[in-house]
């Protein structure tokens, strides 16, 4: 890697932490020059602009997201285990060092949800993706006989990101001890009703 | 009325707009003043400090909260209808007119969950109230005998709110139109599994 580029990864990887906890409405160049000890016209060279330095840190987490959570489940077993595998990774995810303000996707959604513009329709690409990426998961365990034929795949996938978004809820702002094993009891509940 | 209590009740009806919307932090005396066209000293000496302004948002929304969904619901009969109307009442909340930006409890969680203080505090409290609510209505639903004896109230409350999440942002960001009935046909299994 070139010393450019090591720069501008080490940039992007603390203006995700930064993104995680506080929006991306709060990242600024001149902030995140001053955290790095960068010029700013340093930064600003990698970047050109607030909105593609916004642009590219949803790409890192996307970058990231799909590294930590959906290829290694794609590397499990069709059906069941693959589904768990979303499920377990995207727990590991929302909790890793790297996002010390849980899913960035999460932590954006409200921020840009009311911002027509190119941030928001990132995001929203994003996280079509990821539901299709649920409704594939839950379309090959019909596929294997692992879940009921007339299982409705679109209303699994809505209802397993159902339980993540609560899980985020409950853990980051309530702080409420039992989160993980009330989001685990849904999921095997999810997973039973889905089998019959 | 008064005509300061007129003005500070304008004031916050705004407020609370611009919250649901854009979140508490981008709240400022200033933006407000040049919007409802007051001086920026005349609105200062109503609420003194942003905080203050900010925590009074808040205050604002749980009153109507209360006014819009919990009171309601109340004076439906106990059982099974107080969950309905407070299922119905509480979609009605999101999408009401004095509300652009949605429901603003959701809008400012992740605005807040990483900043310690009394805004989070309140924040905190006013969900744990809500969860309470939905916990008690599930247990007069099991002394009424419309939900089972065995139901673990908390994580139907748990259960409920993570639905209310969903739609939340599925119906704000992704604009998906199938989130209605998804969301209805996640609450009828909701209620279907806590009768057995």
């Amino acid at each position: 890697m070139t010393k450019g580029r090591r720069t501008r990864s080490a940039i992007l990887e603390t203006a995700l932490a930064e993104a995680s906890t506080f929006g991306l409405a709060g990242i600024s160049i001149g902030g995140l020059a001053r955290k790095l000890e960068l010029s700013k016209s340093g930064l600003f060279a990698h970047f050109g602009s607030k909105e593609s330095l916004q642009l590219q840190i949803l790409a890192t987490a996307r970058d990231r997201f799909v590294e930590g959570v959906v290829a290694p489940a794609l590397r499990q077993p069709r059906g069941e285990p693959r589904i768990r595998a979303l499920f377990e990774r995207w727990l590991d995810w929302s909790r890793a060092s790297f996002l010390p303000g849980g899913c960035p996707f999460i932590a954006t959604a409200n921020e840009l949800d009311d911002v027509p513009g190119p941030l928001r329709d990132m995001l929203v690409d994003l996280q079509r993706d990821w539901l299709g990426t649920l409704s594939t998961a839950a379309r090959i365990a019909v596929e294997e006989g692992h879940l009921a034929a007339a299982l409705d795949v679109d209303q699994f996938a809505y209802d397993f990101y159902s339980l993540i978004l609560a899980y985020h809820h409950f853990h980051r702002l309530l702080e409420d001890p039992m989160t993980e094993a009330r989001c685990r009891r849904a999921f095997e509940l999810l997973l039973e009703r889905a089998r019959v």
